[in-house]
């Protein structure tokens, strides 16, 4: 089963891509208003009215505070970190829009820090990066306030800092987006994580904030291994920058980036985009919206009616950060597109009726948007994605 | 200048106590509604009432989980691991109770693991941690629900966990304690963070989740260097378990308890108490209530009229736990009272007619209270804390 390796490689890495065991440990909590949406739905708790509900979400950059910390030490500018508040805030809202959540929002972050290793400028840069982007987002008719945070000095615990960010947004109930409703004959629209969007101020690799240990170990050389902070020391050391670039390497395929700055890409904020889309589209003609993180373009299955075959015929070329941790992991296709976005961070089920509003929208955005496929029936109940990879087309079920 | 070696010490652990270079970071934050309050206090952004308010907030177990680990790691069982949430909750919601918010309460959860250290048993116990909480201050008529959470493989990060939460709560304007009301003549009354809450299924040893690092190096023995996952490569062995206790010891001065029990006693849940108190005191007779966490009894210098004195002449006597800590640490007793509860991590300032309503309550409860001082003026414009330690009074300021 060479198919297999790649994903015990990834265990082997201390990191669960599916993480059953913890969803099994929090299968025991409420489903809330709408089992069926990409965020849990919870009734209007804190205001009591009937016609609202809360979303309320934590998430954070994971470990690609560790990509940051490596090109900070090897001499990138400290203000590089305000992009890591970015990754944090982009892997909550965006999520909380997808169930059509826009605002306002209400923010906290949470950063662990080994102190010996980062010092209270970096907390600064991040804290700033947190100031930027709520005051770019309320630019886009995005409010977003942060009330408050806390930073820990944990180096028991830590070995250089974890940013985690937590939201909250109230809506009404009638314009949840319930991603239940995705079904056979809806249009898949994906929306590119590349290229530069009209609220950013300089192009993106594509990366988001879900497979960065992979990524960072895959591409980097072990030169980089000088750096015991960065990894776990129970890891295979055969697993640990097994890779061949320097940071400052240039990117294959798109000399834009360096190996550093294609990884420190700060996370895309799609809300402004997604709340644009909503603006112009009939209510209820957007039938899900799906934040391809962790699961990547696997993520859909999770969600729209039992029997749904999700068929991704038409994604957008591979673009070239992809290309190169392919390059040198030699992972198979599934593992690919079930670790990384693989181009598009956020695809919407549309009936066909509104693919042209939504590639215009988007265009209006700078964002680069096309059809990416289409729903059917006659999957298992589980449901099945299909996607036409470079090397021809592979099921995930 | 003795005094400044444990300070030193501390630091040298990779823990600011004061943390300035953070609040320097955050200073630039808006203040909120109440500046004075114990909480930042925003604006109902969500509902958008202007009789109301928010209070949001994060924060953690911290450097706690180092203790239950080594606990777990050495005999005990997984379910130990259900107190940790208890200590990331107490955390958090205790501080919101400071300013009058009873809930009801969203809270989210957000681990961060290392998977090669942590396995999903212990992730389950600590969300099943969470739920028994929740359950039993719904009893208490304290509302709180499991918003959500989201667990993280984190190794690269992590060494071996970090338990988080944020939680959020809404409440009247006019219902706010705002702790800037704090002024001369109130009376200071201490509740007891030891014995047993009416609320709690054993005597706790009055720990709470803010001096953990200290307390566990300063008490364990070199022979638990051995779990190198515990502590920060960084810090100066001499300064890594330097004390002569095992895990299994009986504490000093309380054979109730071992060392691990008297680490891991979970952070006491004081808010069914401040409900109690809320409820039977006239509105506005409490001026200010204080959560004695980072900072521990010279918490309340941050809060108050300026020129306050806080003197607190009549402490609780040193719990054993603390007093352990000191016998090995030899810290002066400022730096103890800077960094533990030493007795009480709760304490109000209240009009001196509602001294016996604030014990009468806590009586039944089933904690301990007393008078433990009172508020002067001709302070400095910064404010004073005066404690009398079992060696004599000492100003902090």
């Amino acid at each position: 089963m060479p198919e297999s390796q790649p994903a015990d490689r990834y265990a082997a890495r201390g990191v669960s891509a599916s993480k059953q065991e913890v969803h099994a440990a929090t299968q025991a909590l409420e489903a809330g208003l709408f089992p069926g949406a990409f965020c849990r739905i919870l009734p209007d708790l804190l205001g009591g009215s009937e016609a609202h509900c809360l979303v309320m979400h934590s998430d954070g950059a994971g470990s690609k505070s560790a990509a940051y910390y490596l090109a900070w030490r090897e001499g990138a500018p400290a203000a590089l970190w305000r992009g890591l508040a970015q990754d944090a805030l982009a892997m909550n809202l965006d999520d909380c829009a997808c169930v059509g959540a826009l605002g306002p929002f209400l923010v906290t972050n949470s950063i662990a820090r080994n102190a010996h290793r980062i010092p209270g400028t970096v907390i600064a840069e991040i804290i700033a990066g947190y100031q930027d982007c709520c005051e770019r987002l309320r630019a886009w008719g995005i409010a977003c306030a942060l009330a408050g945070g806390e930073t820990a000095d944990l180096g028991d615990l830590v070995r250089t800092l974890v940013v985690d960010a937590t939201v909250i947004a109230r809506l009404r109930r009638e314009e949840v987006i319930d991603a239940s409703r995705i079904a056979p004959g809806d249009v898949l629209v994906g929306f590119s994580s590349t290229g530069q969007a009209a609220w950013e101020d300089r192009p993106h690799s594509g990366i988001g904030a879900n497979g960065l240990t992979s990524a960072r170990h895959d591409l980097l050389a072990e030169v980089y291994r000088y750096y015991g902070e960065t990894f776990a020391p129970e890891t295979d050391p055969l697993l640990i920058y097994a890779g061949t670039h320097r940071l400052a390497d240039p990117l294959p395929g798109d000399p834009r980036f360096t190996i550093a700055s294609a990884l420190t890409s700060p996370t895309r904020l799609y809300t402004p985009l997604i709340a644009a889309l909503l603006a112009e589209l009939p209510r209820g003609a957007v039938h899900g919206l799906i934040h391809c993180t962790g699961g990547g373009q696997d993520k859909i299955r999770r969600f729209g009616r039992p029997g749904n075959r999700y068929i991704k015929d038409a994604p957008f070329p591979v673009p070239p950060v992809f290309a190169a941790i392919r390059a040198l992991s030699c992972a198979p296709w599934d593992e690919m597109y079930r670790t990384f976005n693989m181009g598009w961070r956020l695809e919407a089920a549309v009936e066909p009726a509104q693919v042209e509003t939504c590639l215009r929208v988007a265009a209006r955005c700078g964002i680069e948007a096309r059809v990416v496929g289409r729903v059917e029936g006659g999957g298992p109940p589980q449901r099945e994605v299909i996607i036409h990879t470079p090397d021809g087309p592979i099921s995930l079920r």
